[in-house]
């Protein structure tokens, strides 16, 4: 068992007795438990409201406010977990990397990351037992999640990272970008630039995960959201292998890992064997389907956010269709196959909520 | 045999014994054939000097221009096959509808179509019998067809079309998006709505692709593009029915029926039912994999466009290990896995075609 800084033990028994991490280590709970990916944001009312005023990134580097809406869909829908607020490019920001998102757009870097001497240049990481820059740096998210567990209370927290992939497809491209082609490029004509690339990023993203678990985070989720575009030979080669690398941050913490990205149907297996114990699956693979191609493995998923602006009639049956198919894997976390869209009707999600634990 | 409207037959003889022809209908040709999507287009130098002053959509539809495009990179490159230099849009355009290309963003529409009444107000499209308004307004289609095989010699020309779900997605969305929600939202919101789209999409898309292999084109490819971001079942009820309803518009003519879109590795089979008689195969899914799963099919693909910025041991080894995946298939056109990336070195793709002819 591992002991928190005060002593405790790390998972306390109300948050591994909860319905969420007994589904993610493949029990199956009384009811199904159910969240929803980009739960805390603009589908909310009340998160316009908190956010006034502040950037995304000003919001993310603000304990109490990333409490505040954090715990904002744990109230209102009754969801199963809350998931930290925050953005994938917040451990980059707390490294010293000069990095924005702007609205509409995205994450946008100062200074793309495409040559040996750009990766050379990153700011030194140290390792979780220096104390030192980055180290130090992320108290303020040690903070948050603490405030968190203070208004989730017996709901427990899910910790959130980017992948790898991810992480440097938009330090390559610069920003946002439709194929991440200067990273896909980059990981064939440099190899070893982009190695470096990404096993600094894994550990960028590892460090964070792992404050998030010490400050009491009961599972943690893991996005590769661009990675479909890898074809599975380069995944394995050029991207597994760091992924890997940020679950071992948090291989010797008792926590769940999910790991999740959309149009990766033909990745599933490698990203699981990269250390996820938990699956996410987009919208584009049934979940029995799933559960044939992963099995033993808990799943997470897919209701398809474009049923939401449907009828009651059609997301209910949607909804039970994705349940009855997530039969198949030893347990199940309904979610949506990807975010919350901003102008989805919350009081849908809350039905879905209400529809899930009476099923 | 089908007669052209002059009473020569539909397929010349050197065209239908081009080594493009035969491998799209299962033959292995002395040498394998090799084009590249977007071969035509601001990768080559001359492409640039020639579309200066002119928008994309004047210059699609300027017959002279259109043929001295398309036979660019058949004359530069030594490519096996000229495509009609076009867009999906230009259909949509000749028949009415309000839209431009905006440089840098991709189609805008003046008025998104979502309702039964926006539906009802797009125009009539008449048949191909009709020489009506929108037949007529094809003739600059033919003329550009004509054109280009005055240019193209022997090289079979590919005629050029986007499928139905592609076209509703911009048409719903009104331009360019990343998830092609809104359009995922109708299908299943309002299917009847959605169906009508479909349809009214697929006779354009269908008649555009008969005027073209009328005037001439050897075999015909439809793009879409964006299918991959919809679930399987979805697929088959709503997209299906209206891509069989566009290859049912040149089933009569024997020409090959090319069926391409990108992340759609989860719809391949699907794909191919709906009419197409070759498949092409995006990054995602090695061609040993798709001819497993397409058993008798003639395959095209997949050079990953990223590799084109490699040293060429890379690249040459990547194009090596594709056509020995593609020998799995009963034939096999070498290809990208997506469009040339507008800032390849033209020398890189002359050299790929010399290195697959010498094969």
């Amino acid at each position: 068992m591992v002991l928190l800084p005060n002593g405790h033990p790390l998972v306390a028994g109300s948050a591994s007795a909860s319905p969420l991490v007994r589904a993610l280590r493949g029990d199956r709970p009384e009811r199904t438990p159910v969240w929803f990916m980009r739960q805390a944001g603009r589908s909310l009312p009340e998160y316009r409201e908190a956010r006034k005023g502040t950037t995304m990134l000003e919001a993310c580097l603000d304990p109490a406010l990333v409490a505040e809406i954090t715990a904002q869909p744990v109230r209102r829908h009754g969801v199963d977990a809350g998931i930290l607020f925050s953005d994938i490019v917040v451990p980059l920001l707390l490294a010293g990397v000069d990095v924005t998102i702007k609205p509409g757009v995205g994450p946008v870097f100062a200074s793309p990351v495409r040559t040996a001497a750009d990766v050379a240049a990153l700011p030194s990481l140290g390792s979780a037992a220096d104390r030192g820059g980055f180290d130090r740096s992320l108290d303020v998210v040690r903070q948050a999640v603490s405030a968190s567990l203070g208004l989730l209370g017996e709901t427990p927290l899910i910790g959130f990272a980017g992948a790898p992939f991810t992480l440097a497809a938009y330090m390559v491209d610069g920003g946002p970008s439709r194929d991440h082609l200067e990273a896909r490029r980059l990981m064939i004509a440099d190899p070893e630039t982009w190695d470096a690339l990404m096993n600094w990023a894994a550990d960028a993203a590892g460090l964070f995960l792992r404050a998030q678990v010490l400050a009491g985070a009961s599972a943690v989720q893991l996005f590769d959201s661009w990675v479909g575009s890898v074809p599975r030979d380069r995944y394995v080669a050029r991207c597994a292998p760091a992924t890997a690398r940020v679950f071992s941050h948090v291989g010797d913490l008792e926590v769940p890992r999910i790991h999740f990205g959309t149009h990766t149907g033909h990745l599933l297996e490698d990203m699981k064997e990269a250390g996820a114990t938990a699956m996410g699956i987009d919208v584009t693979v049934p979940l029995d389907e799933a559960a044939r191609r992963l099995p033993g493995v808990p799943l997470q998923g897919n209701i398809d956010p474009a049923v939401l602006g449907a009828p009651w009639e059609a997301i209910e049956a949607h909804v039970r269709d994705v349940v009855r198919r997530g039969l198949a894997a030893p347990s199940h976390v309904v979610n949506l196959g990807h975010g919350v869209p901003p102008d989805t009707d919350p009081e849908v999600l809350t039905r879905i909520v209400d529809l899930v634990h009476g099923l």
